[in-house]
């Protein structure tokens, strides 16, 4: 039952079904999914995706924002969003399902999933060159929460793995470069790239072609492999489409796309080296999210710091 | 350079191509590929892929054979075979192949690779539900070296893991069963069974239509999956097709047949429920396993025991 002396909270989602959310939240708290006005002072708490902007403006008594997704673009792209801290979601289910969707691609790629899939339509039995995991390194783009749990998960596959990010992280066993000078290193020295950085201003249209055309193209492996499962706007649909035409790129899997749903009209769709998912490499999951989001809120109103914050400056 | 001291090899291989075993061999000890007579003493060690019945028979100083395979059944088979050991192969190469085998395809049906495909072609951007890995039983039958490295990496993955092996066995997090009387309990208690059995008379023929229809059907997963990476001859071929035409079976990887290569007219090529593979899950990459055979040699000559002795009354 929900009780009225605990904060309220405003849910409030755009594009995504807040139904299951709701009834949830709401087994434990008041929720509301509009403000009685802009300024209702009975708002504690705003668990939000995409939310309409101005909306969580001038609430007098807004304490914490929480997104029920990973990143948290949706919510910093809003002008008017007020100070208050931003509670990104954390959890175990979450980063299982990311974990093994890269895990899937990669090993997809790795050992020829494509080929042997046209090979079995035209009943062609014959065994292609494979080369052992730990000839192969697999370059992570970002090494936040996710992006260090896949390379934990590559690692113990038995590919090599190198790790980028915009500040300097160091994860166990894994060849870690930072910054715009790292860029081209990292990417000299990667067979595959996954990309799982947060939407920023600075990682906006990032992987383009000239960042492509970087990545190592070794020899019996007949060119680089694309894995998106971030954001699409940190891609360039266009740019990867004639990465795979002009043999820069021999694959890619991708999960997200500058526009979503992926238009008809894109070539992405009918391109015999792309595999496409509808942005559902690690979705939300509200029965394993919503848990998590009340015990934060509880630890909080007991006076405890709130966890996995965001560094709005940064942008993730 | 081969060394006229050492003990000479006999390298015999029929269906698979036996000449960069034979420069890798011929590197350190004087390689013939056949006997000068049938009781030519000049033989210590017979390498062998399906060696031809009667060629070791009478070779008066045989010490022992080793299997270019993880299998051994392609030795056993021979009637005539000297009472001499038999190594089989084992190497962290092999291993790492036949565990990346298993986690691609475990992943492939729990990450539901078939169905997004189908949607691709027809450009749907529609998100099914997706189970994690932790609630999904990963069931292995032959609990060998091959058999214990796939279920340390389904464990990595996040998967649960069932193991059956013909006699008691242990794994650590594995639920492990044995014998006829565990054959039940562990197929009830599986969704995605992995066969990695060694080929014996007790196993021929042991995934048939019987053993399919025991396999866990659970709500929301729509069916069972097989993946055999074993022998062809431990499966039945018209009963998986039958199994997946009548709903017991949602999906299969199928890397082994009854008859290799897959004849054209089976039913299997184009079922579109089933991913064939031509027997190369793990193959032995003589660049990696050549050392070694060559380093047991050593060690025997210095009065060291064999390791990886194939146990003949079981038969692996």
């Amino acid at each position: 039952m929900s009780d009225p002396k605990k904060g309220r909270i405003l849910l409030a989602m755009t594009g995504s079904n807040p139904r299951p959310w709701y009834e949830l939240l709401s087994q434990s708290r008041e929720v509301v999914t509009e403000p009685a006005s802009p300024d209702d002072p009975s708002i504690t708490y705003a668990v939000v995706w995409k939310q309409p902007r101005n909306l969580l403006a001038k609430l007098p008594n807004l304490k914490a924002i929480f997104s029920v997704g990973a990143g948290v673009d949706h919510i910093l792209v809003d002008p008017t969003l007020p100070d208050v801290p931003i509670v990104r979601v954390v959890s175990e289910n979450l980063t299982q399902h990311m974990v093994d969707y890269v895990l899937w691609r990669v090993l997809d790629h790795h050992r020829q999933g494509m080929l042997y899939r046209a090979q079995q339509k035209r009943k062609v039995w014959h065994e292609p060159p494979q080369r052992p995991a730990n000839d192969i390194s697999v370059g992570i783009m970002g090494l936040g929460e996710l992006g260090r749990a896949a390379a934990r998960a590559l690692l113990v596959a038995g590919f090599r793995v190198n790790g980028w990010s915009r500040s300097e992280r160091s994860v166990p066993d894994v060849a870690t470069f930072h910054g715009d000078q790292g860029l081209t290193p990292f990417l000299n020295a990667t067979d595959i790239l996954v990309v799982l950085l947060p939407l920023t201003e600075q990682t906006t249209g990032i992987v383009d072609y000239r960042l492509l055309k970087q990545l190592r193209k070794r020899n019996g492996l007949g060119g680089a492999v694309l894995i998106n499962a971030g954001r699409g706007k940190l891609q360039k649909d266009a740019d990867i489409a004639r990465a795979l035409d002009d043999g820069t790129l021999k694959e890619a899997s991708l999960d997200v796309f500058e526009i979503e749903p992926l238009p008809k009209t894109s070539p992405l769709w009918t391109h015999p080296r792309v595999f496409v998912t509808p942005h559902s490499a690690a979705t939300s999951d509200p029965s394993h999210l919503v848990g998590p989001m009340l015990e934060q809120m509880e630890a909080f109103e007991r006076g405890e710091p709130l966890a996995n914050l965001v560094d709005r400056k940064a942008g993730y």
